[in-house]
């Protein structure tokens, strides 16, 4: 177990996937006490999460340092499904997008994504089984397709957030990495305590997969366009129907209703660093928060409305359709560390609260990672990991 | 202003109201800065919520001093709309039944009820304008009840939990109390930043209300009984039609799925405290999460697909009902301080998210208060106001 835990060390002063990391006597004491469905696995908890006995900086130089009182609500299920947390992966600025350290192990010189950097990295290099991380615009699908690791945002809700830095709570998710969709699976179901894993997979042929002709959110690239020919291949080889379709109109309503509803709302999450550390923002956030300081009651009011109407429109879903498959990013990971890329294909979803699942396994037009997001109804949780065990097990070389 | 700090601090010797007060020099600071609807008005925060300027509790001795580094997104809220923080309200252990030291300004002798206990007390005592608290079980809805205030538990989700100490987080939900639904309303409307203050009331002839011809949670106390045949002879006097009904299906389910899923998360939300703190725990609550760590994932599975069929299924409400009329609580305020009351009058609206006010201005058959709730479906917040704001036109003396 200790070897595990040099491994770790030894890698991260490269990786720079961890903020915090659990000590050998304090893991040693744990790990004796741990039962339940994890069995003593570890997890890398993001360090947006409160931890009472790790420091949780939130990814800001204002909360370096910074030890809660309590454990966030996640940090109380792991324990109690019998889950180590080994320490805190880092997040980017109170995950938003101003880059954080961590390198991406799955595209060497490119960025691991955000805002879960660290906990897409720690899986993706294979120092933990199994991590937890949010998602407010793209931040748990975009990091793994960029890592190439299995990511998974359940339906809005499911997993608490509680103890966690909001950012946008009408937003706000937690999800859940690890190297498979079954292994996602299992943690999903230990975490919610509920029958959400993907049991012995449908065949393909009994699966309708629809493919959006278009998005309101712009075109495809090159390298989303190769990735989803060969999921499009794999999947009609397999016999699975795979369906062209319009998206509907609620799926374009809360693209654009998500630009109001979380700026008004990380302008009072974030009132008192607002008011009290500006200078110790990075200038995109903070240029971000003064701005969205300006959104007024009516903007949030009416793109609220619209949210409410698109959450209404979405769950009868689209007829005859099991899963939708889009990218889960515009691209591949951008080359350098100016930019976690951005989470156009994945904020729609996010306000419409589906489960969404990146699968790994294709690769863009360079080669790197280029992730592949099944999305499933809201509530069907369980449908879109199924739909995401046959999908990989297809694009396993 | 400092008179009103004066009168606070020589009310709250007896009272118990406040576990924290703001000093002279922060709210003169703090006055000079505010801006928006509230407009400078002094609001009470259940101390459950994290205040980075203020000492937070939890009304545990295991949290007593404790002082967060940041605010909970509520406290940025009410910042944001001007708002001014004045202190923190009491609140019982962790927001479940011990009951703490706080009076009733309403019914000497007996218990203001809780969870919410402070704020309640400090809005019945006329020593603040506004307060919020928070609602798993009934404890928004229950201590307005018993105080004689108005107290408000919008819909589930509309106002963030984010920093608030979470007991179960699919139940938590905030709420807010004032002296009048006119008040509570133009509250609402300030921190959730929709529209749904209840404007010009609608004429009482314009209102369908319906009353549940029996319960799955138990019988009509008398004093029920006697606030119940006030409100229907009033509504009637005024030409509203008052409708008898059975209640559906979906409310005995939401009543019964209550506890497992309650539980099953409040053995996570606090399984640091049950581990490292057990002995510091009241008896209520420690026994109350010993047992509900016994909870299966597959109780707790079940009780939230009952949970989410019963919320489907009340969506499309009653035919021809605009809003139900209840109890607020099973009975008056309980005497003596032994006990914060019940609130099986109130679980199941909790689990279903629906909006629910209690109107005060009945008694019971000891003159004691004895409110009235009125419930909306999920998202009809504005409904339920501008319904209270009829009901309480009718009962003022």
């Amino acid at each position: 177990m200790m070897e595990g835990l040099d491994r770790i060390r030894a890698a991260d002063i490269a990786l720079k996937a961890f903020a915090a990391l659990r000590d050998e006597d304090s893991v040693q004491q744990l790990a004796r006490q741990l039962k339940g469905p994890l069995a003593g696995q570890w997890v890398a908890v993001k360090d947006i999460f409160d931890t009472a006995d790790l420091p949780t900086g939130y990814g800001s130089p204002i909360y370096e340092g910074h030890q809660p009182a309590t454990d966030a609500a996640m940090v109380g299920i792991i324990r109690q499904a019998g889950g180590l947390v080994i320490g805190k992966a880092v997040s980017t600025e109170f995950a938003y997008l101003h880059p954080a350290a961590t390198l991406n192990p799955a595209a060497p010189g490119c960025t691991p994504g955000g805002s879960s950097a660290g906990s897409a990295a720690a899986v993706a290099a294979g120092l933990v089984p199994l991590a937890i991380g949010s998602q407010t615009g793209g931040s748990i699908v975009r990091p793994a397709s960029y890592c190439g690791v299995v990511g998974f945002k359940p339906t809005f809700g499911m997993l608490p957030t509680a103890g966690m830095k909001s950012f946008s709570w009408s937003l706000d998710t937690v999800g859940l990495f690890a190297r498979s969709v079954g292994e996602v699976g299992r943690f999903a179901q230990a975490v919610s305590g509920r029958r959400i894993q993907a049991g012995r997979q449908a065949a393909p042929t009994s699966w309708s997969v629809g493919i959006p002709r278009s998005y309101p959110w712009g075109a495809l690239s090159d390298s989303a366009a190769q990735a989803l020919d060969l999921a499009t291949k794999r999947l009609r080889e397999a016999g699975a129907r795979v369906v062209e379709c319009e998206l509907p109109a609620w799926a374009g309503d809360a693209f654009h209703a998500h630009d109001a509803i979380q700026g008004w709302e990380a302008a009072r999450s974030l009132a008192r660093e607002i008011d009290t550390d500006l200078d110790r923002l990075s200038p995109l956030l903070r240029d971000y928060l003064l701005q969205a300081r300006q959104i007024g009651d009516p903007d949030y009011a009416a793109a609220q409305a619209v949210a409410a109407g698109a959450r209404l429109a979405c769950a009868p879903w689209l007829p005859g359709i099991d899963v939708l498959l889009t990218p889960s990013a515009p691209d591949e990971p951008p080359g350098g560390y100016a930019s976690t890329g951005t989470s156009t294909f994945n904020r729609a979803w996010t306000l419409l609260g589906t489960p969404c699942l990146n699968v790994p396994g294709a690769t863009g037009v360079n080669g790197l990672p280029m992730g592949l997001q099944v999305i499933a109804p809201p509530g069907e949780d369980s449908r879109c990991l199924a739909a995401g065990l046959m999908l990989e097990s297809l694009l396993r070389p």
